[in-house]
C-alpha cells in the first residue's frame, strides 16, 4: 500500500519539487503543538481551527460581539509566527492577557485583534490572514466553519449517583469538564458553512494531520461538519492521526490508545488513515493498538515525541522528526 | 528678523540638506490635522502628545490598569500613517471601536493594542515605536509625560446663576466641556516625569509646532509640565503658533483670535514665537492680532488653511501650503 501511495506521489510530478501541503486539524494547546512541529518540517502548513469554544475570552467575544471564538485560532497563529524580533514580539502581544479588577481582565490583545479584523473586513478568512502577515506567520490559519459552533455531548454517569444514566452536556466548556464520560458528540448548527479555502486547503493537501488535542472537542468536531466531513474523505490526500499522551481528566479519563481510534471510527466511520503516530513509552498494548489501526486502513508507527523533562506533552523538535519519517 | 534666522539656519549646515526636524505638539483633532499637514512637508516629524484625558476608552483604560491614556497617541500614529494598503488596513484597525451592549462597547482597539505593548515592554516610549512600525508611520509619536495628568481648570461662571464666581474643575472632560469661562489651567502631578526621547526631540528641532487643537486641554498642558516647558523656551528651534479656525463651546467660547496668544503667553511668560499662523477668513481685528504676535516676538501669517466645503476644519493640503512657505 505505501509502495502504491509513493508511485502516486511521484507521479504527481510537482509534489516532488514542492515542500508538502499539509493541513492540521485541531485546537488549543494539541494543534499549537502539532503546528510547532510542522513547520519545522515544511513551508506549507495550514490549520483548520475548532470554532466552538464558549469560555474565557473567547466565550465573552462570542456572546457580546456574534463573532467566531478568536482563541483557537488566535492559539495556532502564535504557533506559525515567525522567528525574528518582529515575529516574536507580535506573537507576544497577540498572546497577552490583561490583569485586572474591571471588563478587560482575561482578554487576549490578540482575540480582541482579530475581531476588529472581522468587524473591519466583514470576513473571517481575510481578517486571520492580515493578523498572519502581521505575525509572519509561517502557514495559514483557517476557521473549520464560517458560524460559530456548539459541541453537544452525550455523557454517560455525569451524575456519580446514576453511573450509567445518559445526559445531554452542551457548550465546549461543559464537555471538557464533565464528571462523566463522553460517549459522543454532536454540533449545532449540524450543517454549518465552511470556507471555500478551508475545502481547497484540504481538497489540495499531500497530508492531513489529526490531533493531538482534546478529542470530543478539539479533534472530532472536524468530522462532524458535513461539508468538512466530506473534504476529509474524499481529498487525495494521506491522513495522519497523533494520538494523545495522556488521557485528558474528564473527556477521555480511562482511554487506552486504542480507544482514541475507535472514538474517531465511532464518529467518522467513512474515514480511512495512513499512519498512526504515537508515543513509544504511551502504549499499553501495542498489538490491541496496530490492529485498530489496521482497521482504519493505517500503520502504526511508535516514536519518542513527548517532551523529555517527562511533562505530557509533545516536543516540536521529536515530533517533528517522527512527521519527517513519512511526511517527506 | 528673518534674515539673521535665515543666515543661522544656512550656518547650521546640515540643516540644508536634512529635511526639517519639526516637532508638534497638541492631542485629539487638532493634532491630527497639523500632523497630517506635516507629513506633507517632511519626513522627519515627531509627535509630542498629551496624556491627560479622563474621558472615553482612554479613560477607562487609565482607571482599569493604571497606564497613560492612550487615546491622543493612536490618532497622532493614525495621522501618520503609512499610504500603502498595509498602513491603511492597520490605521483603520487601530481606529476602529467595538459596538456591543457589553464591556467591550467604546473602546478602540489602537488603544489595546498599544497597553498591551506597554505592559509587555514596560516602556512607554517603547510601546509607541512598534505600533508606529506596524503602521509604517511617517513619523514617531511620544507622550509628554511618563505619567498620566490631570487637567485642573479655574473657571468663572460655571454656575448660570453666580457669573463670576471661581470654580477649581479637575479632569479633562469636566474642563472642556464647563459652561463656564476657563481662565487658567494646571496640572496634578505639577513636576511629572518626561522622556528623555521627548525632550531631546524638543531640543534637537528645527521647528515646534503649538496647536491648533483645544487650547487649554491639548494645547497649553505641555508648557505647564516644567522640565518641558525648559526646553520648548530653550530650545533653539523657531516656534510657530496655528490658532484655531473657531472657538470651541465650552473651554474657549467667545475667543479672538488674539486672545488665544494672550493665553499663551499668561500661561508661558518666556516664550518667544516666530510664526503666529491663522486662517485669513478667520480673523475679525488683524491689526490687534498681529500686535499681539508682535509682542510675543512673531510675525503674522495669514493664508487660507481652512477646509473648501466650509467645515470648521484645518484642510491638510492647504495647511501644508502655508506651513511649506516659512518651514524650509
Amino acid at each position: 500500500m505505501s509502495g502504491i501511495e509513493d508511485a502516486e506521489h511521484k507521479a504527481a510530478g510537482s509534489a516532488r519539487t514542492q515542500p508538502p501541503r499539509v493541513v492540521a486539524l485541531g485546537g488549543g494547546h494539541g494543534l499549537h503543538a502539532s503546528l510547532s512541529a510542522l513547520r519545522r518540517v515544511t513551508t506549507d502548513v495550514t490549520a483548520v481551527v475548532t470554532v466552538a469554544d464558549d469560555g474565557g475570552s473567547s466565550g465573552r467575544l462570542r456572546r457580546e460581539l456574534g463573532v467566531l471564538p478568536p482563541g483557537d485560532l488566535r492559539m495556532a497563529l502564535a504557533a506559525l509566527c515567525g522567528d525574528d524580533e518582529w515575529g516574536h514580539t507580535w506573537s507576544e502581544v497577540v498572546q497577552h492577557r490583561f490583569r485586572s479588577e474591571g471588563e478587560l481582565h482575561g482578554h487576549a490583545v490578540g482575540n480582541l485583534l482579530i475581531v476588529a479584523l472581522w468587524e473591519l473586513l466583514g470576513d473571517s478568512v481575510a481578517g486571520l490572514d492580515w493578523v498572519g502577515q502581521l505575525l509572519g506567520a509561517h502557514g495559514r490559519v483557517l476557521p473549520m466553519s464560517s458560524v460559530p459552533l456548539d459541541i453537544v455531548a452525550e455523557v454517560e454517569g455525569a451524575d456519580p449517583d446514576r453511573p450509567t444514566a445518559m445526559t445531554t452536556v452542551r457548550g465546549q466548556v461543559a464537555c471538557a469538564s464533565t464528571r462523566g464520560r463522553v460517549r459522543s458528540v454532536s454540533l449545532v448548527p449540524q450543517e454549518p458553512p465552511v470556507p471555500q479555502q478551508t475545502l481547497k486547503a484540504v481538497y489540495e493537501a499531500d497530508w492531513v494531520v489529526f490531533g493531538p488535542g482534546s478529542w470530543f472537542t478539539s479533534v472530532l468536531p472536524h468530522l462532524l461538519v458535513p461539508a468538512l466531513a466530506r473534504a476529509l474523505v474524499a481529498t487525495s490526500a494521506r491522513r495522519v492521526v497523533t494520538l494523545n499522551l495522556s488521557p485528558q481528566r474528564g473527556e477521555t479519563d480511562g482511554f487506552a490508545a486504542h480507544t482514541y481510534l475507535e472514538v474517531l471510527a465511532a464518529h467518522a466511520p467513512d474515514l480511512r488513515v495512513d499512519v498512526v503516530l504515537a508515543e513509544r513509552s504511551g502504549v499499553e498494548d501495542p498489538v490491541m493498538l496496530e490492529r485498530t489501526a489496521a482497521s482504519l486502513g493505517a500503520r502504526l508507527v511508535l516514536a519518542d515525541v513527548s517532551a523529555a523533562d517527562g511533562s505530557p506533552r509533545h516536543d516540536p523538535d521529536r515530533l517533528a522528526a517522527a512527521f519527517e519519517r513519512f511526511l517527506d
